[in-house]
């Protein structure tokens, strides 16, 4: 796993899809294997970031415009790229993410109805064009992924069926658009089979870059 | 002032310019001429605003990056026009700002050392291209702009008195590059003579504005 120093990997996918629990896995497998492994979660990561997170996770707030949500998850992952995500890269760790710009494209573009194109352009900024060298999905069904809730669910999650469905698509969508930098992974299956697949795709995408 | 139903000014100037002061009288001025007036503030304007705001202004927040401070700035700004301004603009009501995108454009932009175009494009998004019909500029030298400041400082006004020259020279530098949208009042002489002036200044504006 030498070839993963000095990389950012981000893993997504809907709520349910199981991500946390295979993100948890796999920073444990790569520090097993000898990496540093600087582990980032979205919204938040930083005390600024949880500060953020709790304004837009706060079920009060009803009235809260897409725009606005769009960018509190950006002032969110400016301040982790600055003062956790470069620095880490600069060192050569491994930089996992749970979340990044992929939930903001599927959450607040497909499923929100905001213009990829300008989440992008924000996107740019934000993150001062580091983008991600690969992002995992992890695909499920609606159903799915609902079975799997924590019945106290955050503003976020209490959103219905036909949102839940948008942000799978909208997930499908960046991978069949940038297929050289995203991998999906079918996470319907048991969490062996997932963490199977998920490390298969992992090593054949970077087997193929160019890196 | 009929002819200011409807439109969207914004007042703005280093701290300590005095600019608060001539919006709160130019807006009751406007209400005594019978206008139906919408006062909005930066950041802040909105419980959600209000929420950035804290983050925004804690000084024990010394670590947040300037990228992030500008998302910050655009989240409350974005929610500021989807649930105030643009809805004011709809009843053809006055909209009056205490800071707007030019506050941006001078702190994180000209003093901070973001590039304003990547400022403007971020801005675009968060206002859906709403920008404000006139933007007048309270212009102070820093030496009179501290000597009317609080001694209790916020985070942002705690920044040095190069910092703060270089704000000056970013509103300045807004009003070369955009004449038809700006307005510069000099704001070193006494209360009234800047109400004058200002009031000067926006009359023009608009007599010379094709609407």
């Amino acid at each position: 796993m030498a070839h993963l120093a000095g990389r950012f990997i981000v893993f997504d996918g809907p709520d349910g899809s199981g991500k946390s629990t295979q993100f948890r896995r796999f920073a444990a497998a790569c520090r097993g294997a000898g990496l540093t492994v600087c582990e980032v979660r979205e919204p938040g990561g930083t005390p600024i970031g949880e500060a953020i997170r709790d304004i837009l996770l706060d079920p009060r707030h009803v009235e809260m415009s897409v725009r606005c949500e769009m960018m509190l998850y950006m002032a969110s992952r400016a301040q982790l790229i600055d003062q956790r995500v470069r620095p880490a890269l600069d060192r050569h760790e491994l930089v996992l993410a749970d979340r990044f710009i992929s939930s903001t494209l599927a959450y607040q573009g497909t499923a929100g109805g905001l213009d990829a194109s300008d989440i992008i352009a924000v996107g740019r900024v934000a993150i001062g064009d580091r983008w991600p060298d690969l992002t995992v999905v992890f695909d499920v069904d609606e159903r799915t992924a609902a079975s799997r809730l924590n019945p106290l669910l955050d503003r976020m999650e209490q959103k219905g069926a036909a949102f839940h469905r948008r942000v799978r698509d909208g997930y499908l969508a960046q991978a069949r658009d940038m297929p050289d930098r995203y991998a999906v992974v079918d996470a319907t299956a048991g969490e062996e089979d997932v963490y199977a697949a998920m490390c298969a795709s992992v090593r054949s995408s970077f087997a193929t870059a160019s890196g």
